[in-house]
């Protein structure tokens, strides 16, 4: 059994395999052996076990012939060759398509510059079909940088309305995944379930600590030592989903509240932007509200 | 008005005063004036305003002639020249005397060799009257460095006799603080109340996150990608004393429980010796359940 | 001896006095006692003795009326009174006036894009008159920020022509200071001489480590582990003038030199924008090819 | 062709293979097949392709038979299967069969107690036959740890002679691999010879910078704001062999050269300890001067 997508031609594609199933012998050799039965290069290979569950999880980067015929063809075969026989969860993509991901932002614009810089010099590999916010402060920011621009304001009495012009939105673009650069406002249910693992939040605390609002103030009201901010996948209980980046920064008692926020301003930035090229490059796997992370 | 404690002789000693009172004008003026104008020298500077309480703390270090009339003598005139005008609170410890550390230990043995080593080398510059445990793990390490050790067993049952003769060591060595190098009890009203600010512990977490027992097992499970120690004085809530030093460490989906527990020592020998350092230095202050910790 | 600087009056401004002298003592009770003395009101001192050279640095925010006789007058009283006698050094500032600083870029735009988002949302507290660059790849970048931008090519022939060129625009503009920020030119020794530790460059290494160009490259080359960045004033031994502020994070074998490259991009944001609110808020005292930066 | 060191009996033990070979296709899919083929189970599998030299780099760590005929049989069994096929050359180890270390020290002994009380506990998988060092100064800790304390004088007459005596040690010994903790003296290249990237030394600097003598004071009067720590394997030329680990922490103008060397004994501990945790655990290749480091 094999299929003509590693038939070698003058060019390679990269492709990316991302998988898990339950631990058992010969899974390795089964994987690495089909892809370099069928022509495939093996690039670079990720895996772990979780030894207390007893899950395998892979990820492979290999290059492919140019001419293959398409990403689902060569799914499909694999499933039959080796996926059903290991009870094989896997996507594969192709590395050099760029991810669709919205940008919700409300008043702070930190994240919001941090992400369009990278944008705009290529470092973060996506495309970015608008940015979405509940006021209209970081309008010419979007203006600037020649992004659409969609003000949507929430209110109790709108909420339900306005999450559906949301997903609305989000399904026109084909919006791949979400990110919550500082939106101050709690996804519903129903977003989340369209979006699972898929939209992104950067909370400004070392979770668990001092979840919800207003962090800087209790974590100075507490005294602490250090400061952190946390990326995680959004999920329906607040600041519970599972983390992607942590990152922390000290503090000391010569430190006010502001001095919090803005030293958590760079925490922010640095760890949000990991977060998302860790997740654009498909190295972040979730289960059992814990992520693997490949490095 | 002025005292003797700084004529000047051959040979000078340092004095270290730790000092706080309500934050109003020309206090820093008032004593350096009174040090000044005394002969003491000013060596070394440190203060600081908590503008939101209006508190006014200051650490000061100067040198003093030698032969002056006693550190007693010198507080009586400071209070009475600008102590009451200044409400003022004041501390002033001989930089040459050694403080006075026991030391709790139950079964872990790493903080307790982190800080024999320091001691042994005069970087720690305290005495050990003793080291107290209620296991006996721990005995031959005590044996190695030739320092007393107490075998003093705590249950449900002995337990009020046991804190009973936990005080009378400690009063009779005379000890000015306690260290809990991973002493697995908890510290009952009664001794915290004899040594407010005076029992410094290590929790294996940073704090306010995954308080009580376990942290790495909690830390584990919840997915986290930072781990923590936090050195903290004891007071009658369980790990929610003033915070004196954090620190955090990086850990990822590799590491297992065994793992964490493996580089949350290396955070925990260092945090609790920094702290201890700071404290042995005086140049920890406490106010409202939060500290001031001079550099 | 008073001047007029301190009398109460509804409002108050501030102002920052940085100054340096021979240690002696009394000098800390002299300052404080003069600016007591004349209604001052200190909210911030910092001091530092150099005790191996034996100079004394200090820094103090204090409040005083708002309508003085002015900086200047002040400055003379000040002088007249104290700083003769102990031979200070001293600037005072308007904490409120915005220092005037310059951008010189030439192709890589993360810490130009670091600088404006700062600049724009008031985090860093300049006015920024122009950009200046060899090349225009950035041009739009000035263009989007409403700053305005120079081209100011630079090649063997017309190198001294250049030179004067900025040396004008700079002194037409009434430019502070001067941020290199990744500008890929040496700085002639002429206009090092007229802003005296007044350039701030940011170099991407660990320096002294891989001084001079392609330092990612040696490090790479070398195996280091961790690759760090540099911020420093510009002197005319190149990399090699007083450091204001460095950071470094941890690489594996994993990173390729783009992926050095990419880390380091971060390093440099912090590392220059760090540096720059330390210069702008009069925190850096230079002397002997080393600086003492306040907290 | 299969070997019965993987025949499945009631117990398993585990072996760790670390090899390298040229890049080639299918190299990965070749060793997990004769693992698996071989009824081995395989734990832990890193690998990485240093694209530049086109070099491939693999270990892995897997369960085989209890009763097996021995490594060796395997490594020839290994070889013969595949091994000659890639060019592979391999390493194969047993978990659970502890390297010998050797501890050569001078007159530092932080670094001692540091390694002593992590062998002590069991954290560090090694045997010590002996402690050597050219000073008596800590021979009563070596005394405290029941562990073998050779005085070896070196001057400048008897360096040879020294060496010798060294050397008949190690042999005597059967040491796998030596540490420099802190030891004071130049390593001659004959016994550098003996040991080929099995002398580990702890240099007190962020090398590159600073090689040498006396690191500490020339980071000082350079006025770095970071200070580091390197582990790295002794090559003929000085300071200059393949690093293993680094790490760095802050300093500020407030730090002495005496607290320069405080802060480095924390960071010289960390460092040296984790640099012989991978190197006891097999991670660290060497090749090119430089180091694969899995982690």
């Amino acid at each position: 059994m094999r299929t003509d997508i590693f038939v070698k031609k003058n060019t390679m594609k990269r492709i990316t395999l991302v998988m898990n199933c339950p631990d058992q012998k010969g899974i390795i050799a089964a994987v690495t052996n089909y892809i370099h039965g069928n022509n495939g290069n093996i690039v670079y290979i990720d895996q772990y076990v979780d030894r207390v569950n007893s899950i395998f999880f892979m990820r492979v980067e290999c290059e492919i012939a140019e001419n293959h015929q398409g990403i689902e063809h060569f799914k499909t075969n694999f499933i039959d060759s080796i996926g059903n026989e290991f009870q094989l969860e896997i996507d594969i993509y192709l590395n050099n398509a760029l991810p669709k991901m919205a940008l919700f932002v409300s008043k702070y614009d930190h994240c919001l510059y941090d992400i369009l810089a990278r944008y705009q010099s290529g470092e973060l590999a996506v495309e970015i079909p608008f940015i979405l916010s509940n006021h209209l402060d970081l309008k010419n920011i979007a203006e600037r940088f020649d992004i659409p621009f969609y003000h949507l304001p929430v209110s109790k009495e709108n909420k339900k309305e306005a999450e559906q012009k949301q997903l609305k939105l989000l399904q026109e673009h084909q919006v791949d995944f979400i990110v919550l650069a500082r939106y101050m406002q709690i996804i519903s249910k129903d977003l989340i379930q369209h979006y699972p693992n898929k939209i992104i939040n950067i909370h400004h605390s070392f979770l668990p600590a001092f979840p919800g609002a207003k962090p800087y103030h209790s974590a100075y009201e507490r005294g602490v030592k250090i400061i952190g901010a946390t990326s995680h996948y959004v999920t329906e209980e607040l600041d519970a989903g599972p983390i992607i980046e942590q990152n922390t920064t000290h503090v000391s008692h010569l430190n006010s509240i502001d001095d919090f926020i803005a030293k958590g301003r760079d925490l922010e930035r640095i760890v949000l932007s990991k977060a998302l090229q860790l997740h654009v490059a498909r190295k972040v796997m979730v289960y059992q509200n814990k992520t693997v992370v490949f490095s």
